[in-house]
């Protein structure tokens, strides 16, 4: 057979309109069908069992069916093969949409007049042009600098932080570890859209959201993750909110998720919380890139958007 | 004295910071001094009482604050001079602004997620790309070619409807009465923002709403009005969100200002509504122009802006 065989190990959704995609191309073997198959030459994969993916001999390359890597990457019996990310038009456009309009919803104070309104209070409240508000992005990847190109289009001036420090037009960037400080300082709104790994697990914690810039023409801080849940610290987030270090948060994902209903932020006045939902793959988009990235490494070329492994994403 | 008078004529609202600011370059007179002035050439007003400028013998131009002004027009005693609209890149900046917040709020989904926040509900819903909505801009003036450049970098479809049907890039424009019923039937979300005239006056009823596409992406038809208020019948929109002709809508404009408490759009749990702040005129940007163009009348010079009296607007 020409062809090597796809297994499709995906937990936490039903992944049928992947398979069915797939299927009209390429064999599938679904990971209830047992892994330990020499014909699989591929795996497309979402949070898959540890160790699965050692169990195959001819590997040639594991696809991530999410744009973060990190339910890969802690595979402890990852095998040596190319781990390929996703890099979607629509994905991206999905996300930026998303900090757009939650970036929007707090700069125009939407909490507050939803609170006038229930109590039936008709008063217009200060408000700042976009130009006076210093949006922060930690984390520019892909995302993270798409993000910033709409932002800007709608006024904000834009801050972005990140490992590399790699320059983006029209971003007053800010480098690694030393960086961090004076972006933080210099941010009204704080959007986390950093890969997790490690070295960022937990980043987003109390000691952090206490360097953002409070006293601004928001009147206070404001957080928005659409990442990772395991980049923040939900306890730290709450007790930021409590004591006015932190005005406001949107929030897309949780340390924990479905984030608990025991989980105070999904009753707090001031969190906006949706359930992972600011930019979801789609199979429509997804399966076609990738089948040709198959096609192309058995013609011999080399795939494109390999993840690093020495950095994690 | 070689400079005439600014009558400054307003209603509604503290006029104190223009005060300051006009004063600082001419003498000012403000409605309560009386205002049968010969030395008073130029008014500059918002709501003023009717046929106050009739009594100015040395008129030479009125200049309005807000963005609209079917507040002047309405003066039955209105003299013959120049009026004078306010054109600026702040106040359209502001109200494009609103428009793309409030579409990105509808689009997002913002009302389910609240609702199922407060009910601690974990379940992503179904999400279309901006791609897949056309917004419809009622009113292609400087606020709404403005707002259509905005929605089409958010990525949006858009629609127009004008009067005169003159093209704008990437809108698709309807013209006229003809225009009117094919521009309903092919929009997703309405966003108001014509000019108030006798033949707008209520446009925006039962009737029109009806038209909108209801069977779209969104799941209903969705109403923005960030114009004037009395381009709307409340009754006829709350009757149109009660039976389904309208999924959702914000407001930030009513029949009548302040919204009277017992109004039941207060309450609506599928309203969002706004005190009139969609875009506000800001005496620190309004004043200099306005001084610059009383010193260009006085140089002989035409003034930019001026109301089409037959049009309204």
């Amino acid at each position: 057979m020409d062809q090597g065989r796809i297994l499709l190990a995906v937990n936490g959704f039903n992944p049928q309109r992947w398979h069915e995609l797939f299927a009209a191309e390429r064999q599938v073997v679904l990971e209830a069908d047992g892994a330990a198959d020499p014909s699989i030459t591929y795996a497309v994969v979402w949070r898959h069992k540890p160790n699965l993916l050692a169990r195959l001999p001819n590997l040639r390359a594991i696809f991530s069916i999410g744009a973060g890597v990190d339910h890969i990457m802690t595979d402890p019996g990852l095998p040596d093969v190319p781990i390929i990310r996703v890099v979607d038009p629509n994905l991206t456009q999905h996300m930026s949409e998303y900090v757009l309009w939650r970036v929007l919803d707090h700069h125009r104070q939407s909490m507050a007049y939803r609170a006038q309104q229930s109590k039936k209070v008709w008063r217009d409240l200060p408000q700042r042009p976009a130009g006076d508000i210093a949006v922060g992005i930690m984390g520019l990847g892909e995302l993270g600098r798409t993000a910033a190109v709409g932002l800007r289009a709608a006024g904000f001036r834009i801050n972005g932080w990140s490992r590399n420090g790699r320059q983006v037009d029209g971003v007053t960037v800010f480098a690694g570890d030393g960086g961090l400080i004076p972006f933080l300082n210099s941010t009204d709104i704080l959007v986390v859209l950093l890969p997790l790994t490690p070295a960022t697990t937990g980043i987003v914690d109390y000691r952090l959201l206490r360097e953002l810039r409070r006293r601004n023409g928001l009147g206070g801080a404001v957080l928005i993750n659409a990442g990772r849940g395991k980049l923040q610290k939900d306890d730290d987030i709450l007790r930021a909110l409590e004591d006015g270090t932190l005005k406001e948060a949107s929030l897309d994902v949780f340390e924990v998720e479905p984030l608990p209903k025991t989980s105070p932020l999904w009753s707090h006045p001031r969190v906006f919380a949706t359930p992972h939902v600011a930019a979801t793959s789609d199979a429509n988009h997804l399966v076609g890139p990738m089948l040709a990235q198959m096609s192309a490494i058995e013609r011999g070329e080399a795939p494109s958007n390999v993840v690093d492994r020495a950095a994690g994403y």
